[in-house]
């Protein structure tokens, strides 16, 4: 291989080749994988199944917490956990930049195949494509992933009812205040993305299979415009309690500084639950049990008392109305 | 929607609900895509599947014959047919540049829809990401796809034996030499890609499922390098007999013109397929009584006198070897 990857490494032929046996399949071989032909033959225990995809754009491509290969496999892994699916098989699919240092190539893939075996999946079909200088920014990454649903998890917003109470996993807005840090070099970039595969939320999905209602990982847009997703396409609202939503010391600074809300920047590792009443105790000590799921919270529950909004308690007892992400904070964060 | 597409279409928050509900919608619109969650569920009849995805870069995005939504449909389909399998639900990805012409994006949409309508598949999940100025091209689609496994059709190189013949299901190079053309504005741009679903080919493959040995759309690189990619994989080679091969007319005065050989140059329509030697000429009939397929032919064979080489016999009796393609004629032409 050479130093930086040229236009010829996407033809197609020898120097396509080339890519794939020295940079790919070390990183990802596998026996679906290796007959490269133009996909792979799947045999799935179970027909019904969750797909999803994701392309990933994120600028800088390596961030604290992870690098936009990472990123690609959470972000897919996660959307199909969230349809109540076991995540197994992956597609990949690169948009190379002409130029881009293969040396950077290496480690976005050696991180994509560390965190596709830490997540538990293969990655079974790609693609690689590389463009000219100047119509691309390094690399974009596309993932799809297949997963097997979990029998007797039934997920949808016509579930959800009055009384229901929302979970999150973890502290809020990690990821996009990451990235915006790492971006524009503030605060020396301490500030980590909270990327991560939620593998363990499958077993607490199967034992929670007859109460969970909903499951939603709050990325682009943030836990507010999340549930703004939900709450418009029901009768009831949600009404979040301002005090008990977990944000991280670091976070809550940089935010406060910069005069942004949490609520609204993304998470890569998070989940939002909507989960019967009678079963939420029980749910969140299960969680709370899961070293990265520790800072876990009941944040707020279903009302119908207004229709399709989300509501926000603050702590003297006020209420406001929290809308979609509208203004946009920071482009290409995922 | 406004003119032209800004990076807050691509925020996650109101905007993308806005180009997802005045775009996207209307023309996808389908039972499994209708939620908009992470990822759709699908209930397959079969549990043996085919897993394909493609990333598609091509400039420019309209072309003699097509577009980058029809093709980003058409390359998937064709990829998933190649597997053996019927193709039945897209997940669709956009990488689209801040400042793409939203009516642009309409056509684009609406292609992917007539296509999708015409191979029979459903697209039921899917993303979009904006990118900022001059780090894109207009618009870069990826597509990934999941077909159902046509039973007793067990494709691979290893079922290729001596003896067996190649057929190509029509001319060659079209696909290639048409984005040359309208790239460069030579030719007054006649020459038609010939980018199209090969669904008839799967009546085809049903019926001769006990002779086919292997299928593969030979794309970028062209049918020398899809050749190439099945000897390099077996003790055997194969021998193409030059005047054998369909090319049409318009493409062939252009290659000669340009010095390029029609053999290398990509096909977005066509389908190489070995086939044992006693159902070739029934499968090359039956083809040919299919308007799509009416210049197949047989162009070559497999045989064990040379290891792992694709031979060209020249009318006068000579014999040559065909390499992958090394020299990148023409980048981003997919």
């Amino acid at each position: 291989m050479e130093d930086i990857i040229s236009l010829s490494y996407g033809n197609g032929g020898r120097k396509t080749s080339e890519l794939i046996d020295s940079i790919l399949m070390p990183e990802l071989k596998n026996d679906l994988l290796s007959p490269l032909g133009d996909g792979a033959i799947l045999g799935l225990k179970n027909s019904n199944i969750a797909f999803s995809t994701d392309s990933f754009v994120i600028y800088p491509y390596f961030f604290p917490g992870g690098d936009i290969g990472k990123l690609s496999v959470c972000g897919t892994v996660n959307d199909i956990i969230m349809c109540g699916s076991v995540p197994k098989y992956l597609s990949l699919s690169f948009i190379i930049e002409e130029g881009f240092s293969t040396e950077h190539l290496r480690n976005i893939v050696k991180s994509i195949g560390a965190t596709s075996a830490k997540a538990g999946v293969s990655i079974v079909t790609g693609d690689t494509k590389v463009v000219d200088k100047g119509h691309g920014h390094g690399i974009y990454i596309n993932t799809a992933g297949i997963g097997e649903k979990i029998e007797g998890l039934n997920l949808g917003v016509s579930q959800i009812k009055p009384g229901d109470k929302v979970i999150i996993t973890g502290p809020c807005g990690n990821h996009g205040i990451s990235i915006l840090c790492a971006r524009e070099g503030l605060f020396s970039s301490q500030i980590k993305s909270d990327c991560m595969p939620l593998i363990p939320l499958l077993d607490i999905s199967k034992k929670y299979r007859q109460h969970i209602k909903i499951m939603r990982d709050p990325t682009r847009g943030g836990v507010a415009t999340t549930l703004n997703e939900f709450s418009e396409q029901m009768q009831y609202s949600i009404q979040l309690l301002e005090d008990k939503i977990p944000v991280d010391e670091d976070v809550r600074a940089a935010c406060d500084l910069l005069g942004l809300d949490p609520l609204y920047s993304a998470n890569e590792g998070k989940a939002l639950i909507v989960v019967s009443e009678e079963a939420s105790e029980g749910l969140l000590k299960d969680l709370k049990a899961i070293d990265i799921f520790k800072d876990a919270a009941i944040i707020g529950e279903v009302v119908d008392y207004v229709k399709s909004k989300v509501l926000m308690k603050t702590p003297i007892g006020g209420t406001r109305i929290l809308d979609k992400l509208s203004y946009d904070a920071l482009p290409r964060i995922c």
